[in-house]
């Protein structure tokens, strides 16, 4: 039984959107993770809700979601509770694990590093299907039959790739702005050689257009990317997921905004449209 | 006529959220102030649209309530242009500028500064109740007719003191949070003893539970108050105004709210019934 230190509590839409540490068996260091419990939870404690992980983006934490991206009002109507886990252990002291923003802290792609000394902690993909996983469900009155998953940027990649290999955890999908083929772009190229070496078949299980014609899952995914965003072409590049779904008739909505950008400001804009389909995904 | 340096800018719920800078005549110094046109003004650029000044409190920067509040979704649903300034001119190298959190720098309080060396810059009431009010209405499609200003903490008590005090200019009036006898509080006495000097008739000009007995005003004033907020007993006092307030039948809605603190979850919890309140004043 995980122990969760209570960091900082706010009142919010009529929940409480929580803060928490512990120490992750997955991760061998302490993680954080914040949590929203919408009024229906506060009401009825011994109702199980339905619950959306929240995957962030690179250099964020627990709390860019909760501050920024105006979810909570829509879970509150809906009825959902919200998770949001730390992108990365931290303060561990390892070599370069605080030199750039889009490697190590703040940067662990929702994958298992293979590579030393990555390997000793960074089990982000350990860390959110299986023990937060659990832990939510032991935790707080969340029906773990209904849970689904969304993410931003690093966070949409995890999204995806997370659903696609865990159908029978997550039950609805979508991604705001998501790294789309990370195979194929720096980000991603320096993210798996780092965390997992250079065997191409080994990234190609975390990528979502690779993997998309793999999985068993058929969840309908709702994608949202700006028009404006500086990331789209260089990194994000979700044509080839587009693609790739068109080719299988996979059942994606992806909506390009016009004018609209990588920040929580776009995320913001779209949250409600997010929330209702996970809602009715779920319901 | 100024000129405005825009810094960024991002879409928001089909609005822009644009961040500026300028030479400010008042201040004598660089300014900054943030900008939300939402999507009526964009459709429209020759209708004049209320226009609400957001003053936000101490540490916060132009930036806080448009990333942290769910204004702009509102705003967009009723049509009203945002405007946040900074709390303060900042980076002018005078002593002690930096040293508190609660005074100087992020700390501007609203006023007009007299004792030296503040008052070759902090002269935030001039900046903001001539200034940027008429920037605004030379540079954005304001009308200047239909103002109205709301704030929080620092903010709330510049909100409320400076509606008092320009009953001409601002037409609605709200706050979350608000200082509201800052002549009876640490960071009030801090604040106007280092600004102002020691006479107590002028910091009386600028205490909104003492300005409520001579204004002229009667603008509806929505306020609404964390109960587990931890500056509520010690800096921000609300009895001292709801008492004032009752005491001349002033037109006052004062809401404790349960189980809420003085962050932006609680700001963000309450903003729709704000906006409505001077989207109505402001019809």
């Amino acid at each position: 039984m995980n122990t969760l230190e209570l960091i900082n509590q706010n009142h919010s839409f009529g929940g409480t959107v929580t803060f928490y540490k512990h120490a992750s068996r997955a991760c061998k260091t302490d993680m954080n993770f914040s949590v929203y419990l919408p009024p229906q939870a506060l009401a009825e404690p011994n109702k199980k809700l339905p619950v959306l992980f929240w995957l962030s983006g690179l250099t964020c934490t627990e709390e860019n979601m909760m501050a920024k991206a105006g979810a909570q009002q829509y879970a509150a109507e809906l009825g959902l509770i919200l998770i949001a886990p730390d992108t990365s252990p931290r303060d561990l002291n390892l070599p370069k694990e605080n030199e750039s923003w889009d490697f190590g802290s703040g940067a662990g792609f929702y994958i298992n590093a293979s590579k030393s000394p990555w390997n000793s902690h960074y089990q982000m993909e350990d860390y959110v299907v299986s023990e937060l996983f659990d832990l939510v469900g032991e935790q707080f009155p969340a029906d773990m039959n209904k849970a689904g998953i969304f993410g931003h940027s690093m966070g949409g990649h995890g999204a995806i790739t997370l659903a696609f290999k865990y159908p029978e955890k997550y039950k609805s999908l979508s991604a705001f702005a998501p790294i789309c083929a990370p195979t194929l772009c720096l980000w991603g190229k320096k993210a798996f050689a780092g965390y997992l070496g250079s065997d191409k078949n080994i990234w190609a299980e975390h990528d979502a257009h690779l993997l998309i014609k793999k999985t068993a899952a058929r969840l309908p995914l709702l994608i949202d990317q700006g028009s404006e965003d500086p990331f789209l072409q260089s990194q994000l590049l979700p044509d080839h997921l587009v693609n790739a779904a068109n080719d299988i008739d996979y059942p994606m909505h992806y909506r390009l905004q016009t004018g609209y950008d990588h920040s929580y400001y776009f995320i913001a804009t779209f949250m409600e449209d997010h929330l209702r389909h996970h809602a009715k995904q779920l319901a």
